[in-house]
């Protein structure tokens, strides 16, 4: 139920607060050269803090290789990679137990578990599980890229496209500032150099499997993949992207880059929308679960204003797992990667 | 890569234009009273050609069980569905194999499968194919209501609520009519009767499920659950959901029924946006495969104006298989069903 | 639950004495030749019939492709085999359906499924079931063959190397009919031009697959490899095979063609325990579900003496079907076979 | 590759010379009571060390829980376990690097991962791996018996029977041990208190899946129940179970307890066999890789000479987490347990 792919394999695990966070990589392909400074630019890109409108709270996550990697190469075997808790204040959510937060899974979570669960930070649902996500996305790129054949090179791409409303994203930050609230964005991505053929035409279509993963990054509530909802809007002629040689290359993009749940080898395009954070510093009037009364509470402790500013890394990340998963399954590359 | 679910698990097959298209469903459990009558009303929905801007050819789509059934009740072995075809007219198809058309599989597939696919009527790419789906769905719903636990009933109830821009269906309608072309459009779910507690934290949020089988349908290119992308463009004070009661009714419902992955017991709300049907009534210019050059062509064949007028009822499928399988997963339903 | 494979993937159905038996083959590559020719001589192997000690029972036994067929290739698309039940005698199931026969699952089946197991002829337990998987297996060959890169060629050969105790399996049949009873056996499976570095080194070894599917034959109650359980009886300088060259190639093989999970490119051995027909002609005294009571009875209905004669074409397939799966995991084959 | 399970499902990982190895398990129902003492006796169990005949080598294999654990109990969420590998004499083994050794996954691993494996004491392939088996089978018995409801209780114990074709084993040990050589032999395994009911009827019999995970224990080389293949010698009516009332008990057992892949209720027994240790003491004769040539040479280290003596708790592990995945799949167990 925490794993993802079926030749790139992932395994999640971890609480915000408790020992640890990590990944478990199964199936990467023997040969590939991975030290802890190939991960480390897109973990940093994913902590923010540095930023307006993220969390001051910054982890060192820094990656431990605990299995899998041998004299700087991958080896074949499953690669667990271990992110440290360090920086935790679990007394801010300790006193605030008394409310399952709004737009937050503690009620969902104490349904579930009995009250077993780890509440701690958001435990198991919190965003601090991306991290080992952004590690496999980091790996993923690197054998994509170092092993796998494609038209020249692959290169993944996400961005903030807007923030409350607005695709001017920092007016739209200034806005939650300003509000003194959080606020919503949105994200693309954009896959260049992707080969035709990936894909399967039902139930496991490029789209399903890259919404799949997409869904499963906190606070995503919505996927499209090219025009995506603008098409429900747009006429036949319109949509239809006209083919204009044998190598299938299309004059309009609207399909997004995948027809029949197939890459046609243009653009990859797709975008989620991100909820605004559920932690608002505003006052809210909710359930105390102690009392079974409607009170008002307000939320303490560090929080994203717009979690869309940390999104690009982890969309890249999950798009570029299933990316490294759909050409295994395709067999464009090698058990064994021959890289001298 | 054909199949889907975890316990309560479907294998699609088929071509258009083949022998048949069917479904095995596997992990069903025993005891479940099951004949024709029960699947036809849903397959009726699915068929259309008695509304306006649907194709008027008619399978019978008659379900022959295979497999799986005896005495009128499921048995707990997989259960065989058959489509027979019989109402083909591949020489339409013969005629425009020049042309890989806009908008449809034609080229991926080719491009994929060498040549060898069934590329008449979309081959295993068809929307025929979402009669398999239609019937499990008819069975996953009876196994839903018939046998597993719920706040009363759960009613699974999908409708198109928007075509072509238009809130009025109608008159969207009417407007590709009137331009001679097709259109998209945006079908609505809703669930109500859910428990709280289905989905999984991370990778098999019920988000992440119903986005995975949703994607499978052809010609959806975007989903979303509650505000969805609207969610993007708000403030957290206005997104968050305030829970009203130990029971976990919000007074909003902006989540769309679904927090941290996992169901609040709220209503469960999602859309997706269907594509104008690729094979649009206007004149193309796309590329000719025998000549190498782009050239004008026009499609021809019986096609829906209108795919989305078709996609309530699978809709409502696919909710359907995916909380069946939740359901069992969750252990809400005895492997055997006391039915007296 | 009635799948197998993780590439070339299985999903079996059917019962004995229902509509059909049949299976669906997901994951094999397009553009190989395949008729109902392919298939018979196997099928008509598994059949018996004609041989000393094998029920007189004769279905057809012809397979129908229901899909992933087109143009005499396979496309890439599910296959769907079908076989028709049409020579069935429910009625003798029928009378003994008061006694749980001894060695059969009605028993469990009834206490699983609660009474609405379909029990006609064993139902979905029945070993008529393998006809599916013998019609897989034949596939596989020829994809193993026909496409895949091995030493030369892939020969798969199983064969009944002990009946009754005896290595001369015509007298260990004849003790039998001599004996009125049903009699056990051994087959073995040799596997020659077997390629190095299939398998897995931890829970998908090659021995873990290959029992996996072989104890899903019906009646086998054993699995070994190699020198097997002999080799519990040895020292280790006997057992370890020598390594004569560069190649892998041993001078002993005691290993059966496996070292830590993974083939070593010498010829795979393996064999498996069948035990006697569970229907003996002899009289029983078992449970009488209808009193209560341990009683008399005796089976009627045409049944093998010596079900291990009919499993050698079984065991064939099972292990075709996993080295295919094998095959296609390690990339030794392309997604789409050139065949001229 | 590296998991195994349906619901209670395990991830493996590590080298032996490596950062560590260790295990996920996800699927663990949330509120189960766990501490390190509860795994520390099998744990100690799995190590030998005090007994003769096992290697002197001994890592603390503590076990540190980096996941899935909060306030002493599961969370529901995946549990990390971790072991440290501390006492290793890696040189060892870079030494006879120039041999592959015989019964060794040597040859295979380099042949597979192309030189990129950590070869280090057999690196991903060693028997340490089975660290993270015990530690998984320890919480496994204790979900099975604190958590489902069982016949009484359910009692899962392995014993050697054989050594050297011994049934005194003590005196097949003293035979390897004048021989100044490793001698394999053959452990059983009995579950007692089983329920009726667990297995599917075809893939997943229970004797697949336990085989699937008995053959991925190093150095086993066969996998039988019941009187295995004693069966093959037997006649009908001797091999038969006669059912003696409607709770199923029979009054012989050679069907070891699952008759059509599913549990009859009586006592589960299954054996292995073990090859001797692949490490003898004694000189080989065997290819050198750098010269190319034939050699004698000769293994330096520590190693058991007989693993078999180590291998009950490791059978006890599979077969409790092949229950328990039974279990949870025939939802005998609620997802949130509910202990006082």
């Amino acid at each position: 139920m925490n794993s993802f792919g079926r030749i790139f394999r992932l395994h999640i695990f971890g609480e915000s607060h408790g020992e640890s966070v990590g990944i478990v990589i199964d199936g990467c392909p023997a040969g590939l050269k991975i030290s802890p400074d190939d991960l480390l630019p897109d973990l940093e890109r994913r902590k923010g803090g540095k930023q307006k409108g993220t969390t001051p709270r910054q982890e060192e996550d820094f990656p431990i290789f605990k299995s899998g990697i041998f004299n700087g190469h991958t080896t074949g075997a499953p690669i667990t990679i271990l992110f440290e808790n360090k920086n935790t204040r679990s007394a801010d959510y300790e006193k605030q137990r008394s409310f399952p937060r709004p737009g937050h899974a503690d009620w969902v979570a104490r349904k579930k578990f009995g009250g077993y669960e780890d509440f701690r930070g958001g435990g198991h649902f919190s965003a601090r599980l991306t991290t080992g996500l952004v590690a496999a996305g980091a790996i993923a790129k690197k054998l994509l890229n170092e092993s796998i054949v494609t038209r020249g090179s692959l290169t993944i791409s996400a961005n903030v496209i807007e923030i409350g409303g607005l695709t001017d994203t920092e007016a739209g930050l200034q806005k939650a500032i300003d509000a003194k609230d959080s606020v919503g964005g949105i994200v693309e991505c954009r896959v260049n150099g992707m080969p035709a053929g990936l894909g399967e035409p039902f139930f496991d279509s490029v789209e399903s499997q890259i919404a799949h993963i997409a869904f499963a990054i906190p606070a995503v509530k919505g996927v499209e993949f090219g025009a995506g909802f603008a098409a429900a809007r747009m006429f036949g002629i319109e949509h239809n992207d006209a083919i204009e040689n044998i190598e299938g290359e299309t004059k309009t993009n609207n399909a997004g880059g995948v027809v029949g749940g197939i890459t046609n080898g243009n653009e990859l395009v797709f975008r989620i929308a991100i909820k605004p954070t559920a932690s608002t510093p505003k006052q809210q009037r909710s359930l105390n679960w102690d009392t079974g009364k409607v009170e008002d509470f307000s939320i303490k402790g560090r929080h994203d204003l717009c979690v869309a500013l940390r999104a690009p890394v982890i969309l890249e990340a999950a798009a570029a797992v299933v990316l490294a998963d759909f050409f295994l399954l395709e067999q464009v590359t090698p058990r064994v990667i021959n890289i001298k």
